[in-house]
């Protein structure tokens, strides 16, 4: 299975997982090791910025991963990048996921400022991943602003509902100049399954594993998920028939009679 | 993850995988071995009964593998009977996969006859697996009929459209008293990861390895999907929701001011 | 719009429509007659055969309906046959819509009662309407037991969820001999008038129309639903495109410079 | 049915109709009349201005019709403006669609000139109508630039793909302040009384119609579709399940012995 290159950064893993949302420290680090992930992504207001490797990460070797955090929080491009800023004096990262939300409803992002925060911070050096709707044009804009990954949800953030327009997510993929990570609305191991099939370059999940019952061994089953979706890509799938094709023959050479 | 029990039979893996529709012996043996299956399925009317270990399971040790032949070709229970009763004649197996078709477009089950040959098969000593439709009348009298598994369809076989009707599914597995393997239909590894999620016990997988570019990467695929579906069953998914949760919380202690 | 034939009977509406659900008599009759449905069904079980006409549809003039009673009740051929004849000799119908439930909790029929149901009732001289699962191959047994109408269920009675299987109702309807009435799960307009483009001959209501807010409305939107699906089918729509097909063209005679 | 307000402008009808697309002006003039339609979108790229009633409506009464030009082929909001100020110099309008697309393949808008051309057709006097995706936030942004009605596309134009992503409309209805008209995608009478009962003020059509085998039968189906759609919101369909509730008792008064 072949890695992931997102800027100058050369991903292991095509799963990113979230951070902040287990019942205990404990279940956090199970759950991450468990997936076998590469990137830990994180809510910049969320975690005090002085002691966050003790208090946020706590029972993880953080020397193993990348940091992914994110502006979620910032209503413009101008906070986005204050976020983002701080976040990098606080020598947490030089990547960041854009994030800038819309709709208090949904959580889906504005366009404008999402493209324009994807600007601001390429041109301030950082290595950005940017959080987008399925939105066809939406994504291709970022990509025009110099983001060096797009990041489409499947469905709204925490929903579980798996992807919802298969359709945009086809064109998003079909256009991309850079690496798609589904993000958002994955719930289910059949879902990042899926997203990879149609050939995104990974994805990123949060309340799928953090929520989950046993959420170590749900981020044992996304993995495997992931890895499953990325062979079926490579191997290329049988296209699907509206009917019948015959497995077994209707007649054959020992036909009792 | 559990082991699957069918009649007497333990199963360490919950992938059942056909045979015979390879591109050649070598390509057989690679995704045989690549899947970790521990069944193997085969049309008896296909394979000459006289050596059939030779020719048609070319390359592949048959003392690793529990046989599963199927009775297609069969029109009625009497033909399905007869044709059972030559496989276990040969020493191919004492299981037996009941697939009686009704419909020569889409593959699907006789109802009458099927139900009918399973109550044959079972009194004559077989371990029954029997290949429904979606029906979950039809799954339910197969199994007051005696069957060890219910197979049902997720949609027609080689169609790879995945599973059409969830809602009878589910229905299927909630009522179930014997494991449900879910066979037919399913094209890609996200398919079966979503039946294995559902509660299913298994799936037998033909068409989606064999017909794939590369049956090898395939098989690796659809091992790694029915762990992942299973352990995704085990872990407690959360439930989906129509609109979003957030993961990240609109405020935080370090809001940048 | 071409009329409907079943049997002997000629039908001037494509809808039926289920009676007996309604909160008041003044609302079933209002629902009826905004639907402009020719044909009523009962549940035989449910009215006292010596003074149905009174009770149970009491305000409508059913000199101006073909009645349809159903077997609901029957769990065999023989009681759904029993059913019907009651019906008959209380000079209720000449028509019978074979029901016959094989699971309390789906209340889908049962796939061998009802073929056999549906024979011994075509062979008393009924016009045989039958309530089959979507299962294409019950849906062709029972043509050949003689029914003069197959019905399939697009989901479980009363759940509203409308066509879940549509691969299964296209062939049920290629292989049709007779006309095939899409019976139990429609819960809106878009439902109906869906079952209609794809060449059903017809659709049967009740729930829908009887459990809506305002059924009288509901009748009204059902009725013009059927007519808008039967218009579609017969006027060919266009096929569905995975991607975009230009109303406007993109360049034009009068391009401002 | 309750009459449709957009702006100033009150319409009978909530179906709008295309031209432009079909094989000969009396195919569009028996549409149009059949449609019940009130108001007819164009290109105005496509028509000759100086002569546009009678070429490209030969056979109508525009009397009869409010017209809504749309500023297809405009790249920019710039564009945009100069387009919809051609239309209206000619007499031809004075309400305008915003139509500005962001991708060649998909035929979406591009989310940041549509916005900004919006605000400028609302500033510039229009009755402005704006295409949009179904990305909720968009459709916020747009109803905030002053917009009066949004028309969110189900599908991309010309696909007849139907709603595909029905949580996003469902939202976009949710949060809207003026009237949503479904625009783009519709193939079918099914898809468009979809969209009304969720809620949507209308529907926009054009290939579906245009394209039809039978294009006046196709609009007759159509007007009726959307009755069906709207008189059904009005009236409150039953909310689907998962599972069965039973129609007819399974117990009755007169259950034989």
């Amino acid at each position: 299975m072949s890695v992931l290159q997102i800027g100058e950064k050369t991903l292991q893993s095509r799963l990113l997982l979230g951070t902040g949302k287990y019942r205990t420290p404990e279940e956090q680090v199970e759950a991450v090791e468990a997936s076998g992930t590469g990137v830990l992504t994180f809510a910049v207001r969320r975690i005090p910025l002085d002691n966050a490797r003790e208090e946020t990460f706590q029972g993880l070797d953080l020397a193993r991963y990348e940091m992914l955090p994110n502006t979620a929080g910032a209503d413009t491009a101008e906070e986005a990048l204050r976020t983002a800023r701080l976040a990098r004096e606080a020598g947490l990262c030089d990547m960041i996921k854009v994030e800038v939300i819309g709709c208090s409803e949904t959580l889906l992002p504005d366009p404008v400022e999402t493209i324009k925060a994807t600007r601001m911070l390429v041109e301030d050096g950082f290595t950005v991943l940017t959080y987008t709707s399925d939105d066809v044009v939406l994504a291709k804009r970022v990509q025009e602003a110099g983001c060096h990954a797009v990041m489409p949800a499947a469905a709204p953030i925490g929903s579980g509902l798996g992807i919802v327009n298969p359709y945009n997510l086809k064109q998003i993929i079909a256009q991309a100049q850079v690496p798609v990570i589904v993000d958002a609305g994955i719930g289910t191991p059949s879902h990042a399954a899926q997203a990879m099939e149609m050939g995104a370059d990974g994805v990123l999940l949060n309340s799928a594993v953090a929520g989950a019952g046993d959420p170590e061994k749900m981020a044992e089953a996304m993995k495997a998920a992931v890895t499953a979706g990325r062979l079926a890509f490579e191997s290329g799938p049988i296209p699907p028939r509206d009917t019948a094709f015959a497995s077994s023959p209707q007649t054959g050479v020992s036909r009792p009679s």
